[in-house]
């Protein structure tokens, strides 16, 4: 008799199999690959739907705690799709005896960038369960967008650019060394994209936030949606020197740490230069990272000095274990 | 220090105490007393969006299970907005060694729902906790919903009649009967009210479930909208009898107990018989309970042969504690 795994909740290979393994009835929703449901609402419109529960630990953390990253979770998944986030729900499932002024600073956290972003939350629900059945506090932000166009990634031929815009695993470092105590000054990159993809969306074929799974889920992804392989140049993907440093001393992936305020897009070669320098704009670390291969291994290839590697999709426990 | 109560889980005074305090930015949607939100989308058509997490404890209970709920109780809330369900969300959080059947036979209870009633599960998300962080499962469910004209109670006026679509509690009940291991032959009332809602849909006002806080929560929330008393007739409120048997033994509050199949709803005296004939259709136990009085005070009264007694909202832990 099978029991439920952890390294079924860890955004990658398992998770996939267990959610397609669910025979539910889908209308004309579309979502093959991204994590944002769409429909068509006959007006020239298509309603984008999202969801995604938020379980950290610690919940307070350099930079953020999990109110960032419920909020800033669900908006970027509305914009990557190229919605407009209408507006989002919150769900609270809190443990008998979380304090309260921790609470306040969650939910002080999420008003804050609701106001700043004008981003409404507009409807919620509150839960709480016996003390010992619930380890501190569970958020559910579901959110709901609308585009006249959806960046679904068809338009995607070879010989278009992959670029990232900033540096990778920020936010897997900031909750690892909160857990260990080690000292770094680095702090999550947790951010709503909304200027980011407000200033490069003309310009883009396709977007993905590479959170849990990191850029290798990410990317992986994009591949099986656009059926080209993606060619890689180690060389050029960015990490900040603090982040290089806790990854080699770990000996964990790189490319499999979570990032919550970066985007991974895709765009014509002629446009590419444009969008690096708009998303330089808000991170020096923004880098045209590979090209489009006119293979249709839909595989992931990283290109090193020493010759070239499959980037696989995270299977199993992804370490660290963040979400 | 304050610390998170459970009565602040309980659907009562104090848990929209604790919503009303966030300061969210809320754009253009409404919600009030209402458990969905409304946001005008400028074709003629207004979105309805819901969010809802189940923590309900046994997970399996006479008649139903968990999923039933999860999926119940959201496409409930978007029917009583009078909106056609467009789509849900699932998310699953999980204790790590939950049975697979367990969760196999959830899955499949939601999975049955929405092909019998051509409800989309549009998007969804999983997350693993580890052993001990959990109690078994939480299910949050998010709703979104479309119609042309919301079931607002704003044409509601005195003389209105207010009628429940069958017996009371059974929900409550069936649970109780599981966690105590007493004998009995009630099972949950669960069930969408889709069939029920399309027959009805255009002869009514305004219409609730009276899920987590009972008829009790339901019927305030509808008076303080409405602006109205609501004064019922004690002896016309329907429960089974055994669940009146149950309610009596351990002097637990009828009008307190959740239902998550039963609607209450508010039309013209003119409609009222058509209304109950259609109801009475799916629940011999349908009735007229009672009038909506001529007195702005937003009170509920309940007529018994004693006097006149206030039905106040519920607060504090409501017994018996189901979610």
């Amino acid at each position: 008799m099978g029991k439920i795994s952890l390294s079924q909740g860890s955004g990658g290979k398992e998770m996939m199999e267990l959610i397609e393994s669910f025979k539910f009835f889908r209308g004309k929703w579309t979502n093959s690959y991204d994590d944002s449901a769409i429909l068509d609402i006959s007006d020239g419109r298509f309603l984008v739907f999202t969801t995604d529960s938020f379980i950290v630990d610690p919940v307070f953390f350099p930079g953020g705690n999990i109110g960032d990253l419920a909020f800033c979770g669900t908006v970027n998944d509305l914009l990557m799709m190229g919605a407009k986030p209408l507006g989002l729900s919150l769900s609270y499932i809190i443990e008998e005896g979380f304090e309260d002024f921790k609470l306040s600073k969650i939910t002080e956290t999420i008003g804050r960038l609701s106001n700043k972003y004008k981003i409404p939350v507009a409807t919620g629900d509150t839960k709480v369960m016996e003390k010992g059945k619930l380890d501190k506090i569970v958020i559910n932000t579901s959110g709901v967008g609308l585009t006249e166009s959806v960046l679904d990634g068809n338009a995607i031929v070879p010989g278009d650019k992959i670029i990232i815009s900033g540096g990778l695993g920020e936010h897997a470092v900031a909750l690892l060394s909160k857990r260990f105590d080690y000292e770094t000054d680095i702090i999550t990159d947790s951010r709503p994209l909304v200027d980011e993809m407000n200033s490069i969306r003309e310009l883009i074929k396709y977007a993905k936030d590479p959170t849990r799974g990191g850029l290798a889920s990410a990317l992986n992804d994009m591949a099986k949606k656009t059926g080209f392989n993606l060619v890689l140049n180690e060389i050029d993907i960015p990490a900040k020197k603090e982040v290089q440093t806790v990854v080699d001393m770990l000996g964990i992936n790189l490319y499999e740490l979570a990032s919550e305020g970066r985007m991974v897009c895709i765009c014509s070669e002629q446009n590419s230069m444009k969008v690096l320098d708009r998303l330089k704009s808000f991170n020096d670390q923004a880098s045209i990272v590979g090209t489009v291969a006119n293979i249709t291994d839909k595989k992931v290839i990283v290109k090193t000095s020493l010759g070239k590697r499959i980037m696989p999709t995270p299977t199993g426990r992804i370490v660290p274990r963040i979400c």
